[in-house]
């Protein structure tokens, strides 16, 4: 399943759209969500770190999303934050933008494979935040998948 | 010094005016920043959680700004956070409001000392997040502050 990741995030998330996020898919399959630094700046007119957080978030979210699409697409899900943690590493004083890392494979294969017996499980994953190709920001986030019960 | 903290937040980052942040001082002179859920939904009409995360790392540097307007006001300082961790405990299904717990006493003098004495010292802030009296998320973040050479 390919989706408008776009189209969904700023239809469904008033705040991806106050953020101006686009969606880019990379060759390897994964997306990448980048922002204007205009409507992401902060008081000192670099990167707002909500943003950064925001942004690393939703692009956490969208790898879960992208990762089940594709394994167990026959299912309705629902993911959820459990935990988010941001390392700010330099200012950003450009657009930015933020892709999770993929991730391994054993852990991604127990993911599954859990979620497919159970209808929940948990998927660590990394997600890198760079500007103008500088690795500005770090950010790891545990997601929730559960299956609808509708 | 007191500042209007909600024209401060709201004319200086984009995204804390998307979000309809409204700052409140509380009896004890801390400053806990609300926001309606209307802006703030994610796809599944709860609370979002880079609004969570957003929130949150506001009200700590608020904070950290309010500790230094308080106790060493002088001098221009930039704060900016290096770290913020959410953890998510609860869905959010009304407005919601953060507010930093009253840093330690004995970390808040160490901190006050270093920035006085160096221009330049890190304070670690607890963030609680909450909605209609629940505590649904916690937030902990590091915020440093460096005297601005102007």
């Amino acid at each position: 399943m390919s989706r408008d990741w776009t189209s969904f995030l700023r239809s469904s998330m008033p705040l991806a759209d106050a953020m101006a996020v686009t969606a880019q898919t990379l060759p390897d399959g994964r997306i990448a969500l980048a922002v204007p630094l205009g409507p992401n700046v902060n008081d000192k007119g670099t990167g707002f770190g909500g943003s950064v957080a925001t942004l690393a978030t939703l692009a956490g979210w969208v790898e879960v999303q992208r990762q089940l699409d594709q394994f167990a697409p026959a299912s309705g899900v629902e993911i959820v934050i459990q935990r988010g943690e941001t390392h700010y590493l330099k200012p950003i004083r450009n657009d930015f933008e933020a892709c999770a890392i993929l991730p391994d494979a054993t852990e991604l294969e127990r993911f599954l494979r859990l979620y497919a017996r159970k209808g929940l499980a948990r998927l660590a994953l990394t997600v890198e935040v760079h500007c103008q190709g500088e690795h500005v920001a770090q950010f790891g986030g545990d997601y929730v998948a559960s299956r609808n019960a509708a």
